[in-house]
């Protein structure tokens, strides 16, 4: 290995090989590189937005330790989270030296090969960051302190880069009891960044959500109705929306484990809050009150005209020792198998004519994307689909989306693209690979006879930045 | 966007870049291109070739109103049927100015970049319309006039087309209880087209089928044997085979929610065929009752000969509102997950390895091509897969249907290609694309040195021509 | 057809046709081609080691009648296993003129275009008997009379081709009951080639398998503890594996319909094992036991360091007539919809963090690649993936394996490539495939600017070499 490897990106990578084809690509991505971003779903934390002095700390405070994506494939190979300096619940001791957790990052560098993490990171070190060498064991500390280094200047603050990035909106996840302090106080200091929020109930209609009794209190105290009924529970969601969409939201998010949907009369939501109420909700009431709020969910939309997504098919905390010891969301939610056809159908039934409605469908299992996915969305006038999502957010699974997708739905039953992200400086390197990604695509329909470079062009636009406005409703 | 836009179709269209596997995939489409078409599965009228001078109607008539993969795109987007000039049930008024109807659709023809009836319609009004125009807003009122010209003309009669696109034989769909009149007719004028209907009881053998009851008082008329009873089922459905297969039919097709099979005691049969006639059939009743009969029907087809087509897995009428107004086949037809290995079991048990016997299975999950169809192909005697069906009948389609299916069943396991259409004049398209695919994806296999140039070429014929015909026994 | 048509392989076979990824490829391909083979996963009978002057008797001793990839194709299409010389279990006659078998394949050769099996043995005709003409009808006696020869001479016998084939290690697959005579024979004879058992305990472990009371009965004196309950199951077992892992063994093997684990308690399985030693286990019962042993087995894995390896979703002997005619492996095992992510479960939250465990999972159903295989592997510390396993085992499947398989686990989070056949002179051909698939696909990355060559170099030399002798412990 050449340990002061030079590291460049291609200019016209992620294009396939053929001369013609890539010719039609970079002139498509050339139309299209520049165009604002548009970032209507992701998990940046809007505290940083909200102090214009934010610091994002060291290089692994960045990169590293909040990246689930990053630090599972070294756990996978046997480095414990407590060396990556991952918190633990319990405060336990975990490595603080955050030039050992940088030092163990590039040692395992060579895992990422071929993987979107990979990607990303690279781009991001080269073009945010200015690393001009590979990351390896040899060049770590060269390139955490050429970071680090970038971290303390004014540029590199979080407005600073949302302005360098040219995010046109940035839309963040937010709980339904969230106060929305940081959005207020983004919105009080004067600062153009358009950051808004999205409605995200899950924590207090699933009812097995981790912590929901305090959830439930927080939500009453939040929108000011004392939650201890069904009826009340409806009416200080409706509040909080009411309140989420005057501060900007234009969205809601909902996951589930499955997208089964379903409506329960009054008396059966009211004895099935009662229980949760009691701790005594089943697992089976719990399924059926989250098939019954979507429904709600989606009655909501078409009243206030929040856009709605559905992201069902993970299960959540499936290694339960990391869970107990680090909490949700390292990276131990692992796809299931996932069925719409039938369990969106009530809904559909009620709800998928309705031109006021835009709801927006999530898969992690991409075998829904030919047989049910692209035909649902092929008809039912409500119904768009969001881009591929999570694991599948990468090259392969874009392909395999563009291809699967798109003949039957359209590209106009599609949403655009989303980069889903709590990474904040790899927001440009996301949508830069879609971008390419979609020039790919398209050259490719060129390039074969499929649609010519008029409708190409137009499509590229739409792909990059106008289907996600539209479908937003930004 | 340039309002008239000049419109040609590119001769090499559907290749992939590479020029040697251009050039290769050319020269097996060149030896291809002009075979005659062999169309064993489809859903043309044969009204329109009982009459020689049937006229299609206005350009709405012949390709949007019955045509569910058009306007399904324009309805998914808001566009009502009804706009479209869809028929409703009740009478109740539809656009009737064909210019407005074909006007609203070429709006909308952007919808379709990218789609497979896309491609069809471009092929469809270039090559059998001589339209040099690309379809949008602009052009819409002339492309009309044009097609509306051609269809004054003799030239554009369905039975001058039919010789005009060389088709060697038509396969029609065809109810059990129906007289086959227009077939009769079809014989009776001298004309030398070959139309032969195909056998589908579906209306008959599946108890929850819309109308059931009437359509078993038209089987008792059309046989002349009282459906009284389920041995009364079995001589009316033998004596109605007879008749189709006097009348030319070489195939039956059967539609299934599922494929499961699994043969009932006389008994049981008796029981619930008896519980049907009374209206007391529950769904369980009707599943079994289906299993029940598709081994019925494998084993009449072993007596008889008639080749036997299995589709399974398509929830119909998905959306309840569109077909309460728009009836039967209006594109709410959405897939779902479907299981072959046990669920064919008991048919292939019993039948699988007879010689007589060819099952021909179709699917809508893709997921089955590699892990259960190839197989199973791959195995048993009696079986052949079909061609990539209704939402893969596409150029991806085709391509995962090459790459997932051919590997474990090899080629001669499958059925070759059939249209499955309404649409008549979109034959010769259809047929171009599957030559089309099929040659690039053996120039594939030539270029990367896994066939030579002489296997690829037989393997061409065979995929465009050959197989159809030996597995349909035409 | 050209009766007589020459047949060489290119030497730049399976790459894609663009010359700079080709060139890429070739130069990667060059690196690894003549490395030697590690095959830790198969089913060569060891007998042929362990006598030095092992004949394999006529080319359709050879390369047909033990072949179920074969034989298969041509039993779908109408020829009986019989015609094929493949035995009967009651010894009823099968066809024993074997240049009758070899035309009877050679007529049907046509059949195995454009699948692995064709390209196996086309590689194998031409690089382990020098053939240089096409099978077929015409050529059919010329090459039977070529390998004919071949097979008489010494450097054709196993111990000169497994030196010839450079294979490094070769993995046998055994039964528990196994006494290991032939490994036994080998190390005696002193002769340098290293062939290890492998421990496959499926036939003691699943109490529904064929024979289930005599395979006790077997493990009984091969262990010489008398196993009438499940403690002295579990002591035979661990008796058995520290067997063979004193003769070389570094892994185990097991098969299950599904990869459903769960403890049960100790009171559970003696219970149940008593009704299996009644015959009266239920169903349930052997499915829970399996589950159960699972998780057993990756205890002793833990305690005894043997890496562990799972093949769940084989539905076996689906055909009941060529079973009973038959026996086992003959062809009519067809894979069905397997589920890991909950199935798994259990065994993961006890072991998959522990550091001495390897489980290495293989699948038939690849929907399970990047929905759930690559997410767990690309998280549990314990898990590998092993290769694209059977129908699969092809350059296709391979392509699908590494396009949606490695962005998500990452190369390192895989086992390599195994051979897992039972055909030995194909060894070659099946790891050459590998190879160059692999070659052709990091030349994808590279001509995608997606990892630079360096790196592309190594993870062909860990793809081809290093991972595969890694994950096995070897």
């Amino acid at each position: 290995m050449n340990n002061q490897s030079k590291f460049t990106l291609s200019p016209d990578r992620f294009f396939g090989p053929d001369p013609r084809q890539k010719e039609i690509a970079q002139h498509l991505y050339n139309r299209v590189a520049g165009l604002p971003l548009v970032c209507p779903h992701g998990h940046v934390d809007p505290r940083m937005f909200a102090d214009p002095d934010y610091s994002f700390g060291s290089p692994a405070d960045l990169l590293i330790i909040p990246d689930h994506y990053v630090f599972r494939m070294l756990y996978s190979q046997g480095v414990p989270l407590e060396a990556l300096g991952v918190p633990r619940r319990d405060s336990g001791p975990v490595e603080s030296d955050h030039r050992k957790i940088w030092q163990t990052f590039a040692d395992h560098f060579y895992l990422f090969r071929g993987t979107p993490t990979g990607i990303w990171l690279a781009q991001e070190l080269t073009e945010v960051f200015g690393i001009t060498e590979k990351l390896n064991s040899a060049s770590a500390m060269r390139i955490y302190d050429q970071i680090a280094d970038c971290l303390t200047r004014p540029e590199f603050r979080p407005r600073a880069l949302f302005e360098r990035f040219k995010i046109e909106v940035l839309a963040t996840t937010d709980a339904a009891a969230d106060p929305l302090r940081h959005h207020q106080a983004i919105r009080a200091s004067g600062w153009s960044g358009r950051v808004v929020p999205t409605f995200r109930p899950d924590a207090v209609v699933n009812l097995d959500a981790p912590g929901w009794h305090q959830n439930i209190e927080a939500l009453s105290e939040a929108s000011g109705i004392e939650v201890n009924s069904y009826r009340a529970l409806i009416a200080a969601l409706e509040n909080r929306r009411a309140f989420f969409k005057q501060m900007g939201a234009t969205a809601t998010d909902h996951a589930a484990l499955t997208p089964a949907t379903g409506e329960l009369s009054t008396a059966e939501t009211e004895a099935i809050f009662s229980r949760a109420l009691k701790g005594q909700a089943t697992a089976e009431d719990a399924a059926r009150f989250t098939g019954h709020m979507l429904m709600e969910m989606a009655r909501m939309s078409i009243e206030d005209g929040l856009v709605m997504q559905l992201h069902p098919g993970s299960f959540r905390n499936h290694n339960p020792e990391v869970f107990a010891r680090h909490g949700l969301d390292k990276g131990a939610d692992i796809p299931i198998q996932t069925e719409f056809t039938r369990n969106l159908k009530p809904l559909l039934d009620k709800y998928g004519r309705d031109p006021r409605l835009t709801l927006i469908l999530f898969t992690l299992d991409e075998t829904t994307y030919s047989r049910e996915l692209a035909p649902l969305a092929g008809h039912y006038p409500a119904l768009r689909l969001g881009p591929p999502w999570w694991f599948h957010d990468s090259l392969n699974g874009m392909a395999r989306y563009f291809d699967q997708v798109i003949e039957t739905a359209g590209l106009y039953n599609t949403a655009g693209f989303n980069d889903d992200t709590r990474a904040f400086p790899s927001i440009p390197a996301r949508h830069d690979v879609w971008r390419r990604a979609a020039s790919n695509w398209l050259a490719g329909l060129v390039v074969r006879g499929i649609v010519d470079l008029e409708d190409a062009e137009e499509m590229a636009f739409d792909a990059a930045y106008g289907l996600a406005k539209k479908a937003y409703r930004l």
